[in-house]
């Protein structure tokens, strides 16, 4: 079955947005595009720290506190492996660690990171399409004052503190994406894209690096909509703002807009940002104000649905 | 430091004596050479059944109850695991996989299986040295009305149900024992070779099977002193007497000395058997008898001081 609408993701922001949409819509008919920019190997481990959490929020298992990993989570494999003298840098959950493994068995049995995560969606109860960007490795890579880190390094050993100069996506130019989304973009069925509130240069970038997903998204019949990651200039969760600040980039809304460019149909700032609004509006782009913090699943659900209907209102203008 | 005391073991059984020779000798006396043929790659991780064993045991942390694994370990991966649709038949308890993980990994960067499980113990607080047989691959096969089992399958997937026909130790001829315990086998310095009361077809056999390190038990100055596995014709544990069964063999502690043959100076026979002694002395070799069931600390401590006595007098005499 073709989807209704396709999201496009990477963590913990992005993915409240879809399960708010997962929640407006009927089984089947939402696909999160998800990225894998992120993607790393460790302890011998594939971890896909993005697909994760997209899987583990629309399976009903995410933990709501600290935005990461699986709800009511056990540490005795952090603990033992610390004992061991092992890496403790990146913290892997007992019940999370089988996803890992799993995962790492799978793909040097040959299956794809696309067939792998259907397959545990659906052990996990999960009624929508969940496609990582593409089965090809894209590293999403960082030039820093402290040199080139690797996401992770950057993202969690150094918790993002290192000042960022540039950012590059490795494999991005040859990498194939995803089949289902390029076919999903193609289809007359799709009625929407959504780019959701993930940080547009570290999580949305390396999806759009790739070029003939970056050509499929510019040729769709679909609206293609943004929500903004940006609330009055902060981020929600995240180094969004601190490293729009660093590549010298006006830490606002519009900024983001901008990077989009032509991309969008319309793009969605949150009420506070009204005042952005006609800047956004002169670029050609429709606006829309909501309520863009998502605190708990109504507030996801609300601003699903309203994007849901800016898109319907995009289609049909 | 060359060791005293070389004590050759497998699992359960012969860790439990191990323990008490490790808390009879001073620190640094004993060294402990493990069977490594049910060694197995499990989920694409390497797992050491024997050497982790005897690991757990000498550092304290084994599980008392069920035998195997760490005490207190909880089972949080393994429930995701099956929740993902991933083998379950082998259970790895969370703390226990840091083990398998961090030892994938270095294996994976080139260090060898000795050098890791030197580091393993160290990080425990483990006294004694732990050598696996070898570095190189020995694998227990087991054929049998099912047709060829790997060890494992066997033994833990299908509970030794299987009637057994012949065994083979694939890569014995070729793998390369242990340099250490050459070396300590070599030594002036060694006391006493103690084969542990293990399965003497699945858990020794593999170790017997290379030849260099058969030749050097056979040179080996120390007297070589062997502990029955049978008490009154039963296995305390395991499958030793259902296998010598179905390999046609007489179910008692005088045939496990014959299949020893010219290696032992001395048997250890349990109290239970004495009848068996002077079958066992007709065949040339020293026989003491012992109270061999090992139910806690003060009884493994006891038959370690029983053995260490023994063999000194074989030594003096």
């Amino acid at each position: 079955m073709s989807p209704r609408v396709l999201a496009l993701c990477g963590g913990v922001g992005g993915a409240k947005l879809a399960l708010g949409l997962a929640r407006r819509l009927p089984p089947g008919a939402l696909a999160v595009l998800v990225n894998t920019g992120d993607d790393f190997t460790h302890l011998g481990l594939h971890v896909s720290p993005d697909v994760d959490t997209v899987l583990y929020t629309l399976a009903g298992l995410a933990n709501q506190t600290q935005g990461w990993g699986l709800e009511g989570e056990s540490w005795a494999f952090m603990t033992a492996l610390a004992r061991l003298g092992g890496e403790d840098w990146f913290r892997l959950g007992d019940a999370d660690l089988a996803t890992h493994v799993e995962r790492t068995r799978r793909l040097a049995a040959g299956e794809t990171l696309t067939h792998i995560t259907a397959a545990f969606a659906a052990a996990l109860g999960v009624n929508q399409t969940i496609l990582p960007m593409s089965d090809d490795p894209v590293r999403t890579m960082l030039e820093t004052e402290m040199g080139t880190l690797a996401f992770q390094d950057y993202f969690v050993r150094h918790r993002a503190a290192p000042r960022v100069r540039a950012i590059r996506y490795d494999g991005a130019a040859t990498a194939r994406p995803s089949a289902r989304a390029l076919a999903a973009l193609a289809s007359p069925e799709l009625e929407l894209v959504v780019i959701c509130p993930s940080n547009p240069w570290l999580s949305v970038a390396p999806l759009l690096s790739m070029p003939a997903l970056r050509a499929a998204l510019d040729a769709t019949r679909a609206p293609v909509v943004a929500v903004s990651p940006l609330i009055a200039g902060q981020a929600v969760k995240g180094p969004t703002a601190k490293l729009m600040a660093e590549l010298g980039l006006a830490v606002n809304a519009a900024t983001v807009a901008d990077y989009y460019g032509g991309l969008l149909d319309g793009y969605v700032l949150d009420e506070a940002d009204a005042a952005l609004a006609p800047t956004v509006a002169r670029r050609g782009c429709a606006v829309e104000l909501a309520a863009t913090l998502m605190t708990d699943l109504p507030t996801r659900e609300a601003l699903a649905a309203h994007v849901l209907a800016f898109g319907a209102r995009l289609a049909s203008g």
